[in-house]
């Protein structure tokens, strides 16, 4: 990791002590023009909550080790991260046909990284073909690239609404008591995020009784990063081993599970963090609606079905391993972190999960819900934005 | 903790490295006699993997302790626990009625703890009913004690001997690939446990093929202890998340679900480590048998139903908190860790699950299967070694 991060720079967030309940958190990534340059300038979510701490990538390889080490991470990020890269390579000089490959491939699961960077690189294609400089089309791409992020924000405000909506209509009592997996909220997104921001809406609204937050082995995001998000906006939250959950359904705690998505498959399948299926189908079981919260970015047309998907299998020690969240690099290499399993132990590590469409009630799209899940009604509500998206290769 | 463990002292395990693939388990729990009086030596299990430390225990104060912290736990050891402390309050001329009350009340759930203490009070009381003086008493406790633990061991066995025979008619074709969840092997027990005592038969039958190990969150006895037992004993084993055990089932990679009992209610529903329920809703999603291994005096014929047991709740540290198996306090304090979440967070925090008799396939105990899982079916079996337990009131 020190060779890609040679040029990158980690320094404190300015600003005092933050007053409890206001949600003025510091943004997950951001564009910045420095006398030297300009730079993608990252939140390393490792070491969240324990410290709010900078990652300045003045490179494609520096922010492709970030995305791998997962210090940005989120379907919407990636997306919006994949983006800014491409137009970083493009405005700095880099080779940008080489760094759109290097982007798009940092991690297979999320369909949002690929759509990022092929966004910027058609716009910056585009404007060479159309017989601009250098300088020209790395500003196309990264005009582009701000135009994802704006678009993002926009969806984002648009669920939370649609979102909001559905919670009405399938839960007419009021006083939602919401169970979710891993993060969704601010930190993957360029505006409150995907089931994250309708838990927001609901907390505005006066009706989230209680955020159930599942913990998200092994990486602890929820613990981590929902419980931040949750914290600062002040809702009544609590946390809970991902095991527990089963208690809560069982003791009807549990008005309806809100979850984001990674990759939606054409048939309506999907992948999103690993423990997802099991809420599923706990859900199911319980006669409790199980819905997913994604821009249409994340549908991926091209990939039939879920079985057709690539789930990313991460390293065994981020099992084998307990890695804190304050240690600089805990939880990226082996060896960071302290055994907890006896040495030479294997581990399954899955990072996502593939949930079918008859177990999901809802998507939720910034164009509107899809209930029942059908391979038409998801087709539709991505045709309203589409223009051709996933079609181009790299 | 200090205060109580004012008696007691850790010392290494002598002898050195074993060689991989014996299982030469230092004894979970042993009587000793020293020259200073007679002591209850426990392995002490919040520091496996990392070090085989031994506790010593002169009084019952510092064994109830031990309970409390995990440092001994898994319900038929907690049941031989409670004798042996039952015995050495009777030998050392402690308070023996009052120890008895602060033993079996140690932890709530484990209805093991209460029957061995039962056991060696009846023995004590009925010596000096009998006209034995306290010396003799002390011993009648002791050797009740003694007699648990080999009744354990042998109910150990005869466990392994019908799960293998189930397993056999369950799933003709042999090369089992078996979920299992928590730890239920020789650390819980006299023997070779329950659960992984039926995992031990199979693996020396050259029928198991996989055993899958969850983590067990959040004090991950799966990771610590399960997969230490099976790495000692040369099992091909593969740890994973709890929240990974949903992409097995679906990809059709678990044959079986073996687990233990922390208490069986009269129904037949099991109360066991919290995680056990939603394997269970797993396993009926995708029609694998799912089977509870646990001796009769886990079956609590005093308690109608799940819904009458009491689940034991933990502090929520456990989960704000990250805890390395090799700092000796580890997750027995609040602090003690290193948090994870924000400060303030709330948890969630049951230690076990009730999963309800439909749900489970058969129960295997060592007079036999019960399967289907009915009241009767239960009673039958715990008739044939029951003589009054668990009707005498401490």
């Amino acid at each position: 990791m020190a060779d890609q991060y040679a040029a990158s720079a980690a320094s404190a967030v300015p600003g005092g002590p933050r007053s409890p309940g206001v949600p003025d958190l510091v943004p997950a990534l951001r564009w910045e023009e420095r006398p030297e340059g300009p730079v993608v300038v990252l939140l390393d979510q490792r070491r969240l909550p324990a410290e709010e701490v900078e990652l300045v990538c003045t490179d494609v390889p520096a922010l492709v080790e970030a995305i791998h080490v997962l210090a940005v991470r989120g379907a919407p990020l990636l997306g919006i991260a994949g983006a800014y890269g491409l137009a970083l390579a493009a405005v700095r000089g880099f080779d940008v046909e080489e760094s759109a490959q290097m982007l798009a491939h940092a991690r297979p699961t999320a369909v949002n990284l690929g759509y990022g960077v092929r966004r910027a690189l058609a716009a910056h294609r585009n404007a060479l073909r159309g017989g601009a400089d250098a300088g020209a089309a790395g500003a196309a791409a990264l005009a582009e690239a701000r135009a994802l992020h704006r678009e993002d924000a926009e969806a984002s405000a648009r669920m939370a609404a649609h979102g909001l909506a559905l919670l009405e209509e399938l839960l007419p009592g009021g006083g939602y008591r919401i169970l979710t997996h891993c993060n969704t909220g601010a930190l993957v997104s360029g505006g409150e995020g995907t089931a994250m921001a309708v838990a927001g809406a609901a907390h505005r609204a006066g009706e989230l009784r209680r955020l159930w937050v599942d913990e998200t082995r092994p990486l602890l995001q929820g613990a981590r990063l929902t419980a931040y998000e949750a914290a600062r906006a002040g809702m009544a939250y609590t946390l809970l081993t991902d095991n527990a959950a089963g208690s809560l359904f069982a003791a009807g705690e549990v008005d309806a599970v809100l979850i984001g998505a990674d990759r939606i498959a054409a048939d309506g399948s999907v992948a999103n963090k690993v423990g997802s299926y099991p809420l599923a189908v706990l859900a199911r079981y319980h006669h409790v609606p199980f819905v997913v919260v994604a821009p249409t970015t994340t549908v991926d047309l091209g990939t039939a079905e879920g079985a057709a998907i690539e789930v990313e299998q991460r390293p065994g020690h981020e099992v084998t391993e307990l890695a804190a969240p304050s240690v600089p690099g805990a939880g990226t290499a082996a060896g960071s972190g302290v055994p907890v399993a006896p040495l030479g132990t294997q581990a399954y590590n899955p990072a996502f999960d593939i949930t079918p469409p008859e177990l999901v009630t809802a998507i939720i799209t910034e164009n509107g819900v899809v209930s029942p899940v059908t391979e038409g009604g998801l087709a539709e509500l991505c045709a309203r934005s589409r223009s051709g998206n996933g079609m181009m290769s790299i």
